[in-house]
């Protein structure tokens, strides 16, 4: 059984829980009479403070939100990592929200979240199919601080905090080029996202910059279903057509692209070269190693949750045109080498 | 701007909205002329019901809350997903709270969670440092349904989901004695949890079984720090006690030990037979391919959940003694071949 709280206690001496609290703190507020019958009565029933209680009063309304596709990436849940280390020490509770790349779920959960019990929310979009009427509906709505990562709504005036997509893809598909590679391929999301869409311009460019000439089939489209990606990564090595070279925008197509390698003996590097883009703590111990792009999912997650505290502290939406671009770091394994 | 809703609707009419939700959906219990009314003015503010709005009325208090020690790790973000290919298809809500490891959080979660709006919890525990008296008294205060996954308060009366740990450790060290190891080490976590005793129960039982006498060195305790953990099993493997055997209890303490290998050139596994207890998706793209203990993750977060709903939407505890014990599966790969 629970012992008596502070509320029991107030009710009993015909106090207020201020001020029993503030006697068993020893406050100058509170007369030596009060404190020394606050102080016996807790004596009496055994009173202990709970360390955490008096913590979550402070905290009350101190909810974050996160809305992210999924955990299973390993991006996500490094970004979620950053953000809570924000928001632990600053005594915010946060919880978080898969939408599993639904938009309904999506929907439904800003509705869900209209009562104003939280404070704020991070989010990672699920998809840009319908445009993001609903997060600005939601915000004229609840004027709650908003802050979008990664997946960001590109023409909506939220704060952002971004990596720069466009330039390590332009880059990283030029370095494939040099390694020898004469018809590179991009491995695609379905969804029209934000970053997807950074990306393929980047890979266009590099591509038109190396004297290439794009066409449409060399966008490979996988799916979210790992299954799938297989079936299809597998037909496309064994057409006449198959790829020498191949950029992953997403880590689970790298994680199948190299099973379909393994189980058809396609030699990497020799005969295919690749790039992933992965938080994938395994990359380099990979067979061979895998070349990556690491988007700097922590500290997008620290700049997110410093970003939104700001704004739910000074109550100001000053912050909403603020897009905070950070740097992708490419690393060169053996997955790319001539 | 947000079209009228189904309340102002009631408002305008000076009717409830219960009344207006049935006239709109053609109720019969609804009079011909107020329907008439209903449908009038809806038409007049070009009102369009929302699909999601009806759905939350029904999931009103549909909530349940997920507490787990992290989700980097693959196992915790399978389970989830496991749980939520449940509670999705029952309109619940889910959302997920990440303890990391700290039993504090832990306590300050439940406290936070006795308002009451949730309807039940899944929970894999942080630690059992000071037993579980926590979540003792929060059953006694709220009344919710609780089940446990995994990490479960052995002695305390809970509906638990769980996977045989002993036997799959026991197997498992005994194919590294087999494969020829003279002296395994067993990887284990600092915190005296259900699952890691239980794992080196099964070690231990194994060792005995194949007449090596159990000293208590060959358990080596790692930490939730990959750096600290890179330096003890570093220096192990440049000690003269260097293991010819490992069992890595944990997903992150295989990784940090190949990449320890990999920096000494210890080759897996001429010189060192390794299993690992992980759900890691790349475990046979490795170098070399990893052998795995997978706990059916999936599966246990589907059973979790369907436990809980049981439990709430039958309103009673009868599940309380319910444990549920499936089954790990062992896979043998390169790392282990003698």
């Amino acid at each position: 059984m629970k012992g008596i709280n502070m509320i029991q206690l107030a009710k009993e001496l015909g106090l207020s829980v201020s001020t029993v609290s503030k006697a068993l703190g020893d406050s100058h507020e509170i007369s030596a009479i009060t404190k020394k019958r606050v102080i016996e009565l807790a004596k009496k029933y055994k009173y202990k403070p709970n360390p955490f209680a008096s913590n979550l009063r402070k905290k009350k309304g101190k909810q974050i939100a996160i809305i992210i596709p999924d955990i299973v990436n390993n991006f996500f849940s490094l970004v979620v990592d950053g953000i809570e280390s924000i928001t632990m020490a600053k005594n915010y509770d946060t919880f978080i929200y898969l939408t599993h790349e639904s938009l309904e779920r999506e929907k439904a959960l800003l509705e869900h979240l209209e009562n104003g019990l939280i404070s704020g929310l991070i989010i990672s979009v699920s998809s840009g199919k319908e445009g993001y009427g609903h997060f600005q509906e939601f915000y004229e709505n609840t004027k709650l601080p908003m802050v979008f990562f990664d997946r960001v709504p590109d023409l909506l005036q939220f704060p952002k905090v971004i990596s720069n997509n466009y330039d390590c893809t332009f880059d990283a598909t030029l370095r494939l080029i040099k390694a020898g590679c004469k018809r590179p391929i991009f491995f695609s999301t379905t969804e029209p996202l934000f970053t997807n869409m950074e990306r393929i311009r980047g890979f266009q460019a590099a591509i038109a910059h190396a004297g290439i000439s794009f066409t449409d089939d060399m966008v490979v489209k996988c799916s979210d279903d790992m299954d799938y990606n297989y079936s299809i990564l597998r037909k496309l090595f064994i057409s006449k057509k198959r790829p020498d070279g191949v950029f992953a925008s997403i880590e689970k197509f790298a994680i199948s692209l190299y099973q379909v390698c393994k189980d058809l003996k396609v030699n990497i590097p020799r005969d295919l070269k690749v790039i992933g883009m992965t938080n994938l703590r395994t990359a380099a111990l990979l067979s061979p190693p895998l070349s990556t792009i690491s988007q700097p999912a922590f500290n997008m997650g620290k700049e997110a949750a410093t970003l939104l505290l700001k704004m739910i502290e000074k109550k100001s939406y000053a912050a909403a045109n603020d897009i905070i671009v950070l740097k992708n770091e490419l690393t060169i394994r053996e997955s790319m080498q001539s």
